[in-house]
């Protein structure tokens, strides 16, 4: 019965599928079965891409026999009754982080794909990228000791980049802590032992056009003694991936001269309507659309900025070249060849979950603990107050 | 009456002494005119070096006529008395940072110098620094908008430097928080408005042979609403200088063939009475003193490793060169010519507060503010709870 490939439909061809697009298109393990858009537009380019036929229907997609799992993307309000009614259907899900907006709603999906025996997996996030990985492997081989103490920080444009109106309400789920904060805490969890005891955090909502939190630096204490410190600032000015050898999010090389670009776009939509619009012309299947199914040229690994694990006896950076590792006498990079395709460490989990029954790290109870914290660094920022997180869990692996 | 040099006798010619020696060498506003040490070493190159007398009785440097003012660089646990007694003596007085091990040793050295009417400064810290002070001035300006976030780090070898006991042992002043913290609270307090309302913070103790702490996570908040991230680890492991360009605190060129020089070193010392030393050997007139009163060449502004100050409108970066400004819609670089001469601007201050009668930034009252911050660090750590520090105030000018 098993194929060699996983029959994947996907459910929103927005801006998270297409940053998975490459990855879909090109890793021969994904036949892409299926797809559901309420967008006319990008419907008729993904069946311009893949000769399939697209339409708005979720139920329709869930009941298709064809697909064995479903890549949820679409806005997160959405992700917990899709994830339902996927699991209803008996098809395995990846959905898009972050996994839900509330732990009651992550407990739900959690519950829904137990009871119907499905795999849940909760990505792509930063915390799959290989170098990421490739730490977690130093780390559990116990050559440099206990992590005592861990520092990321990630200077972006993200508030700047054109937005719907829900992405800038975070009551809706827009802002830095619900979309950014969601992989710097999947990281720092798989690297510093999952389970976070204390959470003190501040937030900035500093720019009144754009009323959700743009940025915010977070301190995480764990089980076991070690802390984390976190800091995000998606305000456009420092660009951080000056520390990570000019190589942006995606592996590209940066190109200095884009400085500001983001806010320059935004400068010729004056209403949120505007912006909206401007958002959506740049969507899979819109006018300016201008991504492809080809693998981006000499990308490197991914990553979501610097991030320094100090051990006992090495501080340990993943970049994107491998990891570095800082040592008691000697620094080295731990080298990785670079990615054959981008993100095909996300297939690598999926495929080996659905197909080999593997454990999943990215799991339903991984996500929830990890929105959990997400959580608690809100529930801090506003109260002033130290949050215990609950939900918290281990690496499976 | 008013000479055109400043008078200055120096208590303690120990390692702070060394780093400011080259400074107060050649800076021609200063005039040494008296030194006391305990040890004879020390004394003996102080007189092969500036052909003045140089003996162990701090009292009698307190009452030498010729002494205007006194740099006490003495152990931190001596602070106080001494301040205490060159101001009985009429004495203005540059003590070395930390300013003291308690608040209330703090208020006594403020109280005995506010009576004699004498002027207070505390330093050298790298809050004196020039792209220091230019980011102040630039952040004053009102230019960018208003102070939103700030991110301080600093990864050094700060603990394998060879040490005395006593710099092992938290409760005589020994560890990162008194020594290196001050630095890092000094500058994001001149940087964040000054007045500190909260503080949560982790520290990191985890060598059994150097039990004090090593590193630190902390988390500020200002009156105000801005908040500011300071990580520091002194393990030397990873080297924040890498983000600086490659200098070193010191403005010096780095050269990375000498990682783990610091742990090297110390592996001829087993015991702290080796360790102890090994230190000595290095001090001021000791046989393995190599230091000279000569400028270092080419040396670029101090700093303490990477700041970023986020602002409404830009993010700005003081670094060997001066204060880099990323803007909403570019970046560039404010220059500073490279030093005249190392920490003049300690001595700028000291001058113009002395001879000027000018305000001090750095004054007893200023230090006293980051001492609060420094202790609260330490006991939030310990606490796991929040602390709010007392004695905040704004910078003075």
């Amino acid at each position: 019965m098993t194929s060699s490939k996983l029959r994947l439909g996907v459910a929103g061809l927005g801006r998270a599928f297409t940053l998975m697009l490459p990855t879909l298109a090109n890793d021969t393990r994904i036949q892409l079965v299926a797809a559901t858009d309420p967008q006319p537009l990008a419907c008729a380019q993904f069946e311009r891409d893949f000769g399939i036929a697209c339409d708005p229907n979720f139920e329709a997609l869930c009941a298709n026999p064809k697909v064995q799992a479903i890549y949820i993307a679409t806005p997160h309000q959405l992700h917990a009754a899709q994830v339902e009614m996927a699991a209803a259907h008996g098809k395995h899900v990846m959905v898009e982080k972050p996994m839900a907006l509330t732990l009651d709603e992550c407990t739900r999906m959690i519950e829904a794909t137990a009871r119907a025996g499905v795999v849940l997996m909760v990505g792509h996030s930063h915390s799959f990228n290989a170098p990421i990985l490739k730490a977690h492997q130093l780390i559990q081989s116990g050559a440099f000791g206990r992590v005592r103490m861990i520092h990321a920080l990630n200077y972006t444009d993200f508030l700047y980049r054109p937005r719907r109106p829900e992405e800038l309400d975070t009551r809706a789920g827009g802002g830095v802590i619900f979309s950014q904060a969601a992989h710097q805490i999947d990281i720092v969890r798989l690297l510093g032992g999952g389970c976070v005891n204390s959470v003190m955090a501040h937030t900035g909502a500093w720019d009144a056009a754009r009323p959700t939190e743009g940025a915010y630096s977070a301190l995480l204490g764990f089980e076991g003694g070690a802390f984390a410190s976190m800091s995000y600032n998606g305000y456009g000015h420092f660009d951080s991936d000056r520390w990570m050898d000019g190589i942006g999010e995606l592996g590209q090389t940066k190109n200095w001269a884009e400085h500001g670009i983001a806010r320059k776009r935004l400068m010729n939509a004056s209403t949120a309507s505007d912006e909206a619009t401007l958002k959506a012309s740049r969507n899979y299947g819109a006018a300016q659309w201008s991504g492809s199914l080809a693998l981006p040229p000499n990308a490197q690994h991914q990553h979501f900025g610097p991030i320094i694990v100090s051990c006992d006896h090495a501080d340990l950076r993943p970049t994107p070249q491998g990891v570095w590792i800082d040592g008691d006498f000697d620094v080295k990079l731990d080298a990785l060849e670079p990615p054959p395709l981008p993100r095909s460490e996300v297939i690598d989990e999926l495929y080996n979950a659905i197909v080999h029954s593997k454990p999943v790290l990215h799991s339903g109870i991984w996500a929830r603990a990890t929105t959990a914290v997400s959580l608690a660094i809100l529930n801090s920022a506003q109260s002033g107050q130290i949050q215990i997180p609950t939900h918290q869990m281990p690496p499976a692996y």
